[in-house]
């Protein structure tokens, strides 16, 4: 199996995922190397967040948090006053890298906290503390998938089809996923299930890692594009959908890679129960609605060009919203590592949140 | 300006529509000749519509008339007898080249009736009877869509943005176009128009040809991926929806490109008025509703590669339905050369079909 991210030899190794499918690309192209890349420096890691070597809100934290911790040792300071001062802008550097997914700023706070609750320990050992932390919150996140999908397997039935879109799966978090996480438990359960995956354009998510990866646990899959979930659902060919989260708002709106909202619209229209898949550290109670949810706009070239092809007329005025926002009222249920909350979102989120972890 | 389909010669030459859009993929691999494709043989004409040389419901229609009578040319039996059987052998053809435009079977219809309606005429007459009604059929359909655009524009207020799926423009008819007639005409009554342009995926008709053919008019367009549709709606950019049709039911169901029914539902949910605007020779009235219209599945390939490109995992299973069915509950109204259909569309698609064209 492969490894999202990791923690080796003081550098963070990732799978290139602009390069999936490997299957076709690395064999033509690419040896094995060249997949995974490895990080030094912290500038390179918050590069590669900006330019989606990896994506997927978990996954964007872990990194954040081991960039973080890459960038912590990489200060000179030998007191703490000045190893603070230079941490707070390796902290700002990686803040900046992608604006939706809170995962991302949940990371660097609690790597921030560890200064906070060890406020005698020198620079040697704040940074031993940091590679300690940014380790436990890629340690931990596979475990909050698995806790996700136990909860999630019960809201399956036997035989479902499921849509998901875009790809939240082991590629988007340490391991395991959370929309596809539920979908492993639910196989494990013993569950026939099958899934149809959106492409998910412009990045193509779907066809590229969600088909790619759920193909290597040999799950029954099939690819189509996003345009074509509202005939599928026509046919009474998809049970239930089930997509993951780059921010949820305190009223339970949900942030998500663009084109959910209109699959969420399509299910309300078939009667489709609608899930979203996410950690509590997706949450983000400071946030009233979705409508505060800033939304990433990206390079006109993810839509104009695929792979270095044009497919547009050049000069073409291009939007490119990364993401969009499903109002509450499209939500079945949100599933989280502590449990599964139902409407009224904001009681019910709330409550989750404060839980200690694990939930009784 | 471009020329989608032309008799020239005793030859049908296309625009390889394949390869638009040409500012791009022109310069750096092809000679002009390239893109303008010449056609003697009325088999490789009825390839061309297969491989999508030529699409869109109306130009279909012409290229089919077009390949007919290219094929009659290539018959050699001299008496009628002999001729109509290798007559009626090439209509055969033309018609099993794609399923769901019923503009196809309307023009294959069209060029047998010459036949009928002229019982005396010998094998050489017919010939040039037959080329004629092709040029008809081409120079009608014209016509056809500038009368259309006249009686869509006054549904289109000043400063509307306009969405439109897939490409039901000049480069879909034998010039002028369906739903972007009605654009240029409403722009040509000097109204503001702003297009937002859906990409349409699998075949990108609508980056590659409607972004194309209304950048080349001057026409403000926005460039955005199918499943940003609903994010724009939602942000109240999208004022009205027109598309075309491939095929329209007796009671208004339409089949038209993938993706149109999930814009369909999209706009109800949005209030946004959601226009189709087709000719008389779209609408089906032997077909009862949508249900019984047949949907075409095409290669897998054009959803797993962009230009030879993997962009999926090899032996991922692959749905492609090159068409879907919109409910006629969703459909504002029906714009015609004859006038607009409103509900119920069962009366009043039968009255307009009935009326003498031009209508009075």
């Amino acid at each position: 199996m492969f490894k999202t991210i990791e923690w080796k030899n003081n550098s963070v190794v990732m799978i290139d995922q602009r390069l999936l499918p490997t299957e076709e690309i690395y064999r033509t192209l690419l040896p094995t190397e060249e997949i995974y890349r490895t990080y030094k420096d912290f500038l390179d890691v918050a590069e590669a967040i900006r330019e989606m070597v990896v994506r997927g809100a978990p996954a964007i934290g872990v990194a954040a948090a081991m960039g973080v911790a890459l960038g912590a040792l990489q200060i000179n300071a030998k007191e703490r006053k000045g190893f603070a001062k230079e941490f707070e802008k390796v902290c700002k550097i990686m803040a900046s890298t992608r604006p939706t997914a809170v995962n991302l700023f949940w990371a660097i706070e609690r790597m921030k906290r560890v200064l906070k609750q060890n406020p005698k320990s020198g620079a040697d050992e704040l940074k031993q503390l940091l590679v300690q932390e940014a380790k436990n919150i890629h340690k931990q996140d596979i475990e909050i998938n698995k806790r996700m999908g136990r909860h999630g397997s019960k809201l399956i039935k036997n035989k479902a089809t499921i849509l998901t879109h875009c790809n939240a799966g082991a590629l988007a978090t340490a391991g395991y996923g959370t929309a596809l996480g539920v979908i492993r438990a639910a196989v494990e359960d013993g569950k026939k299930i099958k899934v149809f995956a959106d492409e998910t354009r412009p990045f193509l998510q779907g066809s590229r890692l969600t088909a790619w990866e759920l193909m290597k646990d040999g799950i029954d899959t099939t690819l189509i594009t996003d345009n074509m979930a509202g005939y599928m659902m026509k046919k009474g060919l998809i049970d239930v959908v089930i997509v993951g989260a780059d921010r949820i708002a305190a009223n339970g709106d949900t942030a998500n890679k663009i084109g959910t909202y209109s699959v969420a619209v399509l299910a309300k229209e078939h009667k489709i129960p609608f899930y979203v898949a996410a950690p509590i550290s997706t949450i983000d109670l400071k946030i009233k609605n979705g409508e505060k949810i800033p939304i990433e706009e990206r390079d006109i070239r993810e839509v104009t060009h695929i792979k270095d092809i044009p497919v547009a007329p050049g000069g073409i005025k291009v939007r490119n919203p990364a993401f969009d926002v499903t109002p509450n009222k499209f939500i079945t249920a949100i599933i989280t590592e502590k449990g599964v909350s139902r409407k009224s979102f904001e009681k019910s989120l709330k409550r989750l949140y404060s839980l200690t972890w694990p939930s009784p």
